[in-house]
């Protein structure tokens, strides 16, 4: 059902516009206003001051990028059902919804992909699921099945997530803006009139080709420039290690001076109810810590003070060799005997990323397709030189985060003096 | 003292570089580091959703523009000694310390302005305090008498504090980046060019005046187009009233649920310990309401809620005069006989401003001095064609909120109807 | 007729769409194709060096412009029919077609305004014209009139020239652009949002003031920094100058070494032939300036000299009170002495604007519309508290242009020591 | 010597400033000004309308790029002495003192590089060398022997010209500005940053490898996007074909209506005087254009009319294989059957690029070098993962230009029929 317009202004798009009442009611969700608490991008605000902006903004934009991709495809004559297109630009606003604080970290924690919790999110007792159903029974279930690349509909699933998404057309670009960094522009404009259906598929003219090397490459450099930027990576393994320290306290029944009632239902209730899964964002993570700071336990004091003052794990790069496994193994050695819990000090680290895979862990399924002036449909590595020379060239990127200003801080002793000389000894040049 | 230089990617200024052991001392403080929980807008993201940048990015702006102002003064022949370089800087960097959550929303309800927290700060026992003392005995108290204007040295007094400062220099740019608005765009770099010192005052040369009518002139825009957007004041609203109903009820002793240390160190102890109040951030804030919205209290929760979802107050616009004083005496009337408490949820509300002013409240002491080709030193209204005509001239804008959502899903009655009727009639045209 | 999409990368627009075979066709034509000859802003690339864009790229912005601003018009509801549509996007794009070398410069010593020849061009034997009545027998004449403001359709020639029209929204922001400065930044996409017709009139909704009154003070700020700096005068005074010489030698048979038959039929011939002026680019006169060094008169030859080596006059700024009309006297005979003929090395010059005047020589007809909330329409002077202010507020330029250069470089004399002291006279606080 | 700072508004870098006097008077000579009238891209400008941009422009932002890269290694602790920093500073601001209109078109036709006349500008007599004479004899001798490559100190040199130099980080940026494509943004303050010199050679700090990987990147895209854009190079092929016309028919004395002595200069007098060439600009091209319209001679007429109204050669992409020769060859034939001149219609053209290769052609002796963590010095694609991937991976493309207009326009005929049927079989799919 259309309504009279609403607009947003956003630094990226100019302006969000909004036509769809039922886009609109989702919008005021609790759930989806709780997006507005959960970072962008996690940890990389700590290397990139400017980048606070949040899940919120993100999942307006896909929408709008989302609805451009739809109205481009509608003008090349491909057919979109009305039922179609509001199916997309629902999941499109909503694939996100699951994210927990800090994006990324909690992931790891907790050991459930952020999309499991979008699906439960769709499906439960929420304000979204009961707008979807509302709006047609059985619609929560469509948008589930949409982002879990379930849905038959491929041009739809791929619209929402594949290797060139509504979503990635959008992050990449604003998360370039509010870093600061050039790497993500992109012209999103030239590729969107590319954008083709051949056959059931989503297919880019080759007359784009540049438009799109010039994007796998961007998204290789924000990578490797900002997501994975070793202070990003840093306070992520902060955010764990806190965690991780709770969980443990918790199980063993440690007198918290805290009312630790939410984590308990996060941690010890099994599979933790939506309702309190909901009820973590960024904010209750950083008040938890400011909290966590008055308990006794040196830890998750520690980790605490860590998460809320900058005060990050330091990383020293290696080269995986048979030598420094034994230097590794002998830097932890020496930390423990100086006090150091490993499972809380020493983080061994490893990145690897490749430009553009189409078979790699990364990709969603298959690469991106190009159509060829003789009508023909090509991968696009096959076609483009550039993309060729790096396709399947993994980076590696291989650290040992530990903290180094406490190390430094503890009185000298011969197994301090042996850290800083084994640390020396796995430059890597 | 030196160290080798480090720097800050920033959206704004490119990268924002520190060379001094000190700066970059306290922007490791805690204090300092807390900056990065309190958003530079307060409730504006929640008209402009890309506006989360906090006072941490804004102070590091203030900083840089800082020093480039000294760096330009002294090219231009000014004495700057390295003591009063550094000053300027620390005061710079420092002058938004004690910004509570959502930056201005928290000063109404306290009574207290942010300025008198930083003042606390800077001197009392706190980590940056010790930086500063650490420094050079005393240093502190100098750093509080720039910030707070006193310093005999108008011209670092005025780098800090002005009608044309760092700190506006920065915040008009960076906030009309982060809303995607296109008023702030100033010509910073040619204001910058045409500083000097006259006679122990900070001047401009008549030949940026230009630049400089564009940065007032743009200055008034964003007031009314992003700073006072109705949006952004009822969100403060809902902050307000969300801590005017916590202190009520901590001072009849309501039984909550929560563990309300926090807030009866802030409300009910007379002047808050500065670690009270440090602890006072938006993340505090916002898990706050989360828990909050947990306590039986109708409007206490109603609040919480409201801040967490957005659910806002909607706002009427009138005019001042006799006939509609008694048109909002009636709705008050009848709103009460609905059940809402006036206190809570009738909030009229008066905005004012002048493109620039130098006798009127916001002022700082005086005007912008241009400094003529002829040697004198004029008053930029003096000069300028565009301003003469606008100083002084102040636009007004008197607005009513009140919760409509709540009445309209009241039942239907004679009040509710009366109410819907008379907020016709308050139509601005 | 409709075509398949053509588009033009724009670095104002991103992209500029064609898919009116009728535009497409006449986008080709010579007449067309010579605006890309004949630079936007004339002298001002002599000030800032990066505004070397032409009127071909400004000509396809405004039809863009009107493009939009229809659709948003047919969006809200208003009735345009599909001749009135393309005849919009002709004469948007065409408006701009007889404008001469260096845009303006040229029309002050032909004494015949641009329009004049747009008209001519349309309506003559050319290809432009050829391609309109191959269209529809009788639309160059439409195009023209709607171009002359002579159209019944008081919405169609609002769109092409208004106080608000689409050629000022394109070259505002391309200018700022090109030449650098930030005067140009304004919301157009929240113009266009706002833009109505009611009863027959183009009006713009209040919502939308703000946008229109940055708008205003933009064109302002761009006029005083960038159209009428004293650089890009000097640099129309030059053209002038070098032109009005050649008319003045041509007139008594002067014996030119260069072929000037070009020159002939544009200043002996009574009015000159369309093809003769078509040939007038900005070309034309740079390579006419190189040839005319080697000629033997020797004011000529400097003029061409200036033109081509950037050596300007230079401006003296005065106020025009009794006492200085004798001093600028007393300059002017001291020249003459020195062998200075003054037709061509003394130019008194008198710049005026106001940032909005809807009755002013400026103005086109009338001012801008508001909508009001309750339907009614105003002039926007009547409710923008910041126009108010400045309405009819004129700002006045006075100058002096002479060759100090030449004057400096003379044998020092009397006179020479009299000019130097009386500019000193001069000098405006 | 130093003055009183001087500064251009850029786009491209905000202010540019000068504050050497010789440098000054540089920038006001004879042949500096010329620049203002060669486009930086020529027939670039016929695919991207925007960029209109010139020399003089691009060669006051080389020279302050090389500005800040002296200062940056200066504070970085290298040695430059007075003499060096100002022979870099002219080198840069003088390089392109040699181009021809519309750069590198005229080169082909003259078979005579651009940096063979920037060399003899530099020595011969004009303003420039009278300048660089005046400031300190030989000093000419010194800029050539820069520019050319040949100078002692390999610092100097690979500032002003190198895989990464001042020019290349200026046009790079500047050309992606003016054209509006996004391709060109790159992080020329970080690379500054990173700049060092070791052992006498310029090297980067490999902290900035990244910055450095997405400069590479982004000159491969701007190639395909921008410089080799198949409308620029037949706009190129245009001018080539009137100046191989112009000259074929001053050598059989053809008696052309115009004046040509000046093309008589350029091609019968063996090397051209230097004040000939330097009358050689853009608009000198387009005003014989427009007066060669007139001539008799029916190839003249047709690329002249070709040039001015940008009625181009239309490309055909083919693989080089040896039945497509013969296709050629068989579309050869047709055409001079169909009476087309094939030495000035029938245009086979080849590109070639490699992303970055340091062995190839474009290189300019041999890589870029980075400063390792330990201290050692590596060619960057030894330490790239991206680059290694593309390093001598080029990119070939061949294409036949031909006057399809002309053709489809020839009255039908069997040959005709032959050459579309021809056409359509080159399809390279």
């Amino acid at each position: 059902m259309k309504m009279a317009e609403k607009v947003f202004k956003d630094p990226i798009h100019g302006y969000i516009s909004v036509d769809d009442r039922l886009i609109w009611e989702l919008i005021q969700s609790k759930e989806f206003q709780r997006l507005r608490r959960i970072t962008q991008l996690g940890g990389t605000v700590m290397a990139f001051h400017g980048a606070q902006h949040c899940r919120f903004s993100h999942s307006l934009g896909v929408y709008l990028v989302a609805k451009r991709m739809i109205e481009r495809l509608i003008k090349a004559g491909a057919e979109f059902s009305e039922e179609e297109r509001v199916l997309t630009l629902c999941a499109a606003l909503l694939h996100d919804l699951g994210h927990g604080p800090f994006s990324h970290s909690f992931e790891e924690v907790l050991e459930v992909s952020h999309e499991v919790f979008t699906a439960r999110i769709l499906t439960e007792d929420t304000q979204v699921n009961r707008i979807l159903e509302n709006f047609q029974p059985g619609f929560s279930q469509q948008v589930k099945s949409v982002i879990m690349k379930a849905h038959p509909n491929k041009v739809v699933v791929k619209i929402v997530s594949s290797q060139l998404d509504a979503d990635r057309l959008d992050y990449l670009v604003r998360d370039a803006y509010y870093t600061g960094t050039p790497y993500g522009e992109i012209d999103v404009q030239r590729i969107l009139r590319t954008l083709r259906v051949k056959e059931g598929e989503l297919v880019f003219k080759v007359s784009g080709m540049h438009a799109i090397e010039d994007y796998l490459l961007s998204r290789y450099q924000m990578y490797w420039q900002v997501y994975l930027h070793p202070v990003a990576r840093s306070f992520d393994i902060i955010v764990q290690g806190l965690l991780k320290r709770i969980r443990a306290l918790l199980q063993t029944d440690y007198p918290f001076k805290q009312d630790m009632s939410l984590f308990k239902g996060l941690f010890l209730e099994g599979v933790p109810h939506i309702s309190v899964y909901l009820k973590m964002d960024d904010a209750t993570i950083y008040y938890m810590a400011q909290c966590l700071c008055d308990e006794e336990d040196a830890i998750l004091q520690d980790f605490a003070d860590r998460l809320l003052n900058r005060r990050l794990l330091k990383e020293y790069y290696y080269q995986p060799d048979a030598r420094l496994q034994e230097v590794l193994y002998m830097i932890k050695q020496n930390m423990v005997k100086l006090g150091f819990d490993p499972d809380y000090y020493y983080w061994p680290d490893y990145q690897f990323k490749v430009p553009y895979d189409y078979y790699g862990p990364e990709s969603l399924g298959d690469g991106i397709k190009l159509l060829m002036r003789d009508g023909s449909v090509e991968e696009i590595t096959e076609v483009s030189n550039i993309l060729s020379g790096i396709v399947g060239k993994p980076k590696k990127d291989y650290k040992l985060y530990i903290p180094i200003d406490a190390i430094r801080n503890h009185p000298d002793c011969e197994e301090k003096t042996a850290i800083l000389n084994l640390l020396k000894s796995l430059n890597r040049g």
